[in-house]
């Protein structure tokens, strides 16, 4: 990863403008050019030709006059002309010169299909490195190597060997597509065509040794052409450029559907194995990607579903739906779909259904509204029925669900005027028909403007995932400021009173505790604090101190505390040999409250992030806990507080008190503006427990964990 | 439901034969037959017209001497000709008549389309009464009313108004599909004729007011041109008779898939005003399935894939799956997917990997194994390379991510021999292959014996599920015997000490305690079991002793528990001033060990269940409960202790002792018998806490609920 993070850091192009010598060069070598119109190194050429692209291409291949019909030459810098960009695509042993020849033909960009470098090995690791020097003197710009290449559909440029082109020449859209890996790229490419879209610009970054996945999304978010994006990854190298990306898509108000493999830890191996990119935390990468306003998928199928509801141009303005179906079932099912999606369903008035009851005698429900069987004979009030729903009430979306309809020609010439006459009144609304067609009938119905699904609960879900990323990019893109706090500095971790002390400052509250070095000090102190009392041994490199018989609890006279003073001095010397023992702390005996645990460390990714959770097992076993890039606002931290599974245990569930939300919140923003104050080589805080209280809360412990810098 | 209820115990044709002449009639009439092909009195004789069915169609319509060009009677009765089955299709206020007018024919079997009956109200209800005993007395059966019919492709027998038919008559295949929903029935026929596969039977049933879906697929299950069953329902109107259904067609060996709509509270509502089914415990629901050995599927997709995985009638003989994949990054999100089904990847050996990589020097991973984008310019080495992962090891099943080459062609020509040639070598491995296709490709693939799919996850999902019907099915189907339990006799319900006495009986073990009367003999009580010691009120009124004050815990002398004894009867007195307190039991205070809930009750659809969890917010907030229906085995009750989400906690989590799982797993089958051999008032059992410890465990407070037998 060296290698990488270095470059992240020089790239000397990061304005976005830096890539369009990437996506539109208007003449390409392609060095290793093959006859083979099926070879990687014929392809390229084949798509062009196929697309009666205006771009010049030139052959690169000594030992051929011709290929595939244009003249060859033997070296890039033997074309005599200006070439904009360098396909290569010969063996990995003929790279290095390859890339020579590129840069002495002054390109702008290298796409370098050629494989067997960073990914294979440590040979191809330094190979790579070799390369990537070489452009960088040159001023050029390298997409891969290892990558499945770029094209761009308004411009007929198609540096890539995507097998997804055997199905012809792509039409123009305005789906942009980045994809870390070529392979999935491509297949995603075909589905995405598949499904009825079309796309503006596509990349596949492979190895990254230059330019990376996010750059790449920065560029299409700025990229007129473009209007929604899709990025697959596996790994992010450069968690700061992802986030401008994001940032700038949805400033540009662009839709980002992202799909992250590597998402057990099988996955993350796997994956660490295929692109060389460190997987990181799938619970920060979700976190980061939720914050910027970018929709993360399950399943390429998501994806691609995803994206449709977007790419019409229209996001649902709320998460309102209706549901219209010829089927009680379907009702069933989608309103399951829904109250698992998040989305409402606001019922209509009762006038309403009887008004549509007078036509169809036994239609029931207020939302869904389900029409039953009464309308196979007579489609046409179905478009009214959908009409007097639509009309009773503002919704941000509406299913239809019409069952088999898109396949019988007579009823598809019967509803194509009236469904055309409700896209135009309900020109706001996002209207989804949920319908088997055939291909003919699908596109008709697309072009009246109305999404097409088959599954209806797969419908509900794309539904909601739209009207999220509507809600999301109306949010504010202001990050807090970070508080001025002191940057500690320190070579090792502080004890846990050293950490209590720093923290304090930060505006944490602590329980009272002194610091005792002796059995007479500890007696003093627990005289101060009062009786029952607890007492804890006191070692910068004794972190689990229960573990080592370490920790005294409900000490109630100063007999007690002599004891217990002796007994974990010497408990925890025993255990620690090497532990350097600075005395005991003394605080008062806590009973009831909540115990919580407020965290912080820095993602190697994306830097600092703050972490919430209720304490022991809710943590441990049921990984019941909550992140934020640091550092967050109150409103953020009490969402983060109401977000965990077990909230309710916070909330007076079992006839307790509730918990002073407001106390923990405010814990939670100081933890994390610390966090982001600090110099990288504070790896991580944590108040474990937090106690709160129905007034209140405090720190109990606390660590402060300092690594290398 | 009293109706219902009453026809499930009532029905005289319990044995499948019964529905023989539903599904195999010889000839119908169609009482409201329509001239008008697309009404839904038109369209079955159309549809047998277009099937050139040998089945005899008589049109009744008194109004029209030919319907759709067959001669028209003017009731059934005249037709004159023996006619085995009624379809009726005429507006309900006419239904009646048609009813007795088919009676009077003979027929053997009605079925009906007609709505406007149970599902809309009382009077409706009133109605489908009184032709249910029309149809009684004259001994036919009933399909319906509301209902969209039935079909038999072998025999040519479309009594049916499905919409799904429109697209041309389906062929003969060997899926039968049971739907309570009509318009669900039809969508899903579509789907799966879509997918590639073709119907034997189908069903959709509606009212449910004879004929139930249960024994639906009882009578499939037993049909000899029916392999894989697909079964819709929204609720059980006789769980034991689906019970009988499942186990039946486990016996025969055949896959049952189920979608149960109506998984939310919000669904639930839906469903019960669409069918008039109640939804029922959705938990219970996916138990009986479970322990039935069918597939519970979530959305219709799922349904879909998984049925399509199994239609080929070769299940995977475990869950072990080779994924081989041209692409690094379908290889990470399998990965993710298979771990997540449950789905294991053993390695393949290295020498393999070697002997793969002299061809493809970047292939890589022993599973997924990954031959990157080396194999786009020969297809051939692809098939070799998977040739080589499937003979290093025996595999359940392989998914071969062979992205686009279905739109190719050439890769097509190339690839169909070697495929071939691999099914064949490997004849008891599922092979799937996830792959972009043309239709005419995906055909071809098919033809050779592989399972296509596009999306990689869903293809890991549904060979997952096919390798979990097959293991299932494999399980022995005996139940346990019921021990012989005296049943209580009780109208109301016990107190804690009675139900402690009772289910002490029936092998529970409980903590030494004494009911005490007053504070003299609760002293004497703390004295025998020692102290400290833990007073609780005793009345059977007062199930939450905590909340009324009835609860006093660590009494460490005499004085305290004679105090505590005056305070709790005191609290309890006030609180529940009508409460008859017996004053109060007296037990050993408890310290350690784990605190777990177990219970049981009696759903009103499948009868006795057993349930455990961990006590307090586990079971309520966290919903962390399992069960079985009862009773259960040693080793079922092992299997739920440890198919909680928080076994850990029992098993030794956080440096705990471990728990004495067996002694739990007594106790829950000691539960699970006692309810199954109780009658029908004894409602619920509860042992709450029963504690854990690392040897043994005991209950110490429990409840027997009595309700209205």
């Amino acid at each position: 990863m060296g290698d990488f993070e270095m470059n992240a850091q020089t790239n000397r192009n990061a304005n976005p403008g830096g890539l369009d010598a990437l996506f539109r060069p208007r003449s390409i070598a392609v060095i290793g050019a093959s006859d083979d119109s099926r070879k990687i190194g014929g392809r390229p050429i084949r798509y062009m030709q196929e697309a009666q692209s205006t771009v010049k291409v030139y052959p690169v291949n000594p030992t051929r006059p011709q290929v595939q019909g244009l003249k060859a030459y033997p070296s890039a810098a033997a074309i005599g002309e200006p070439v904009d960009q360098a396909i290569i695509a010969v063996p990995a042993r003929q790279a290095e010169e390859a890339v020579a020849d590129a840069c002495a033909a002054g390109v702008r960009s290298i796409v370098m299909f050629t494989a067997g470098f960073a990914e294979a090995g440590e040979e191809g690791a330094a190979a790579q490195a070799r390369i990537l020097k070489m452009i960088r003197d040159s001023g050029a710009r390298l997409l891969g190597p290892n990558a499945m290449g770029s094209f761009n559909t308004a411009d007929q440029i198609f540096s890539t060997f995507s097998t997804a082109m055997d199905r012809g020449t792509p039409a123009v859209g305005r789906v942009g597509m980045v994809s870390q890996s070529g392979a999935v790229g491509s297949y995603l490419q075909n589905l995405v065509i598949s499904r009825g879209m079309a796309i503006s610009k596509f990349v596949a970054t492979g190895n990254e040794a230059d330019v990376q996945a996010a750059e790449c999304l920065e560029w299409m978010a700025q990229d007129a052409d473009t209007d929604v994006l899709m990025l697959y990854m596996e790994g992010c190298r450069n968690g700061p450029a992802l986030v401008r990306a994001l940032r700038t898509a949805r400033r540009m108000k662009k839709p980002v559907i992202v799909f992250k493999a590597g998402r057990t830890e099988a996955g993350q191996t796997v994956a660490a194995s295929h692109t060389g990119a460190l997987a990181g935390s799938v619970q920060v990468f979700d976190t980061v990607l939720r914050e910027a306003g970018a929709w993360s998928c399950q399943t390429l199928t998501e994806m691609v579903d995803v994206t449709y509801a977007c790419a019409q141009g229209r996001l649902p303005v709320d998460k309102t739906l209706a549901i219209i179906t010829v089927s009680g079932g379907v009702g069933v099912m989608s309103t399951d779909a829904a109250m698992e999606a998040g989305i409402e369903l606001p019922p209509i008035s009762k006038a309403t259904l009887a008004a549509i009851q007078a036509e169809l005698p036994l239609a029931v429900g207020l939302n869904p509204v389900d029409t039953t069987a009464q309308t196979v004979g007579d489609r046409t009030i179905l478009t009214r029925t959908v009409e007097r729903v639509l009309r009773d009430r503002p919704f941000g979306s509406a299913m239809l669900f019409f069952s088999n309809v898109g396949r019988n020609a007579k009823d598809m010439a019967i509803l194509a005027e009236p469904l055309a006459a409700l896209r135009a009144e309900f020109s706001q609304m996002q209207l989804a028909l949920c319908v088997q067609t055939t291909p003919e009938f699908k596109q008709q119905l697309e072009g009246l403007g109305y999404l097409i699904f088959e599954d209806p609960a797969f419908c509900v879900k794309a539904l909601a995932a739209a009207a999220e990323l509507s809600l999301l990019r109306g949010l504010p893109l202001e990050l807090p400021d970070v508080r001025e706090i002191e940057p500690i500095s320190l070579r090792q971790s502080p004890d846990e009173a050293q950490s209590k002390a720093i923290l304090a400052k930060a505006r944490l509250p602590f329980a009272e505790e002194h610091v005792a070095a002796s059995a007479d000090e500890a007696v003093a102190a627990a005289e101060a604090v009062g009786y029952p009392a607890v007492i804890k041994v006191l070692s910068a490199q004794i972190a689990h101190k229960s573990e080592v018989g370490g920790v005294a609890l409900n000490l109630k006279d100063a007999a007690a505390v002599r004891e217990a003073f002796a007994r974990v001095i010497g408990n925890a010397g025993q255990a620690e040999p090497d532990a350097d023992i600075r005395g005991v702390t003394v605080a008062p005996m806590i009973v009831g409250g909540v115990q919580t645990i407020i965290g912080a460390h820095r993602d190697s990714t994306f830097g600092p992030v703050v972490m919430f959770g209720l304490g022991g097992i809710y943590t441990e076993i049921l990984k019941d806990t909550v992140l934020r890039t640091a550092p967050v606002t109150r409103e953020a931290a009490l969402d983060m507080i109401r977000s965990i599974r077990t909230f309710s245990i916070l909330d007076g569930a079992r006839g307790q008190e509730k918990a002073d939300l407001d106390a923990i919140a405010d814990a939670i923003v100081a933890v994390s503006h610390f966090i982001a104050a600090q110099g990288p080589e504070v790896e991580s805080v944590e108040i474990n427990p937090f106690i709160a209280l129905p007034k209140g809360g405090f720190g109990v412990d606390a660590l402060i964990h300092i690594g290398q810098a």
